[in-house]
């Protein structure tokens, strides 16, 4: 059974688009040694509010304490944990490929599967973009890495709630 | 003309997969007054090395310096700077629309047009994922705004470099 140290847990805050308030709120995570295993910050359709989606493993008591603590920064509007609520979750990456004459085929066949797609061709290297949950894109890097994995540049996963049916 | 303050600047860094590190790194662009407009972080193939991209406006001297300084940080690996680099960038958006029954269509064609995709559907909302360059979700959530935009989840950029032809 999975202890629950291990559990994954999805936050997803809305902040105020200000200098300062990414460095704050990372710098809680790694002052408690919880690691981020990845983590996005992007505008939302105000200007003013920018939303840091994170992942991060670890234990649920001190997430428990590091949630209440970031509430109470005046930055931090609100705070969502998606452990216990159905959501949608994606991820892009962009993974250049060794592609070798007897690969290249295997390549495109494997960007079809995953309904991906060839974003740049060299004489060397192609390079795909790929969308999905965590576990897809897993899976097709899996696939892949055998033929030689040059860069990867993956977004971190960003979820929105799903609605209730 | 656009100033050189105005100008859009894309750093890719490979840094240690170690807590403290994006703080620290998030810490140096604020401390200098410099706004993230998105930053994702996420493992690379080497668990142990992760991959910050960060989009940020401002000026070209003060960029030039926190370069500098984070080529000193011991867990810095690299540091990328595709200001003047042929490159291919991505990024992913959760849009949860407002669906009333008048604009289902046209947020079907919407999405066709866009390749992107519904990944939800409730009564009152569709959830869509959308993948492109910048411009591209910009363009979508500009044309879609009017039926009524609840919720968006940005991913924010990532980029990697363009083979040479």
């Amino acid at each position: 059974m999975a202890n629950e140290k291990d559990k994954r847990h999805i936050l997803s805050m809305l902040v105020d688009n200000q200098p300062g308030v990414l460095s704050r709120v990372a710098g809680f995570f790694s002052s408690r040694g919880f690691n981020i295993d990845s983590l996005c910050v992007s505008e939302t359709h105000d200007p003013l509010i920018s939303r840091i989606t994170l992942v991060a493993m670890g234990d649920m008591a001190v997430l428990e304490q590091i949630k209440k603590q970031l509430n109470k920064l005046i930055n931090v509007i609100k705070v969502l944990d998606f452990t216990d609520v159905d959501y949608v979750e994606r991820e892009t990456a962009l993974v250049k490929l060794r592609a070798k004459p007897e690969h290249r085929a295997e390549i495109l066949r494997m960007t079809d599967i995953f309904r991906s797609r060839v974003v740049d061709v060299g004489s060397d290297f192609y390079t795909v973009e790929i969308t999905g949950d965590e576990g897809k894109i897993n899976a097709f890097l899996k696939l892949v890495k055998h033929m030689g994995i040059k860069e990867i540049a993956r977004t971190g996963l960003v979820a929105l709630g799903r609605e209730k049916k």
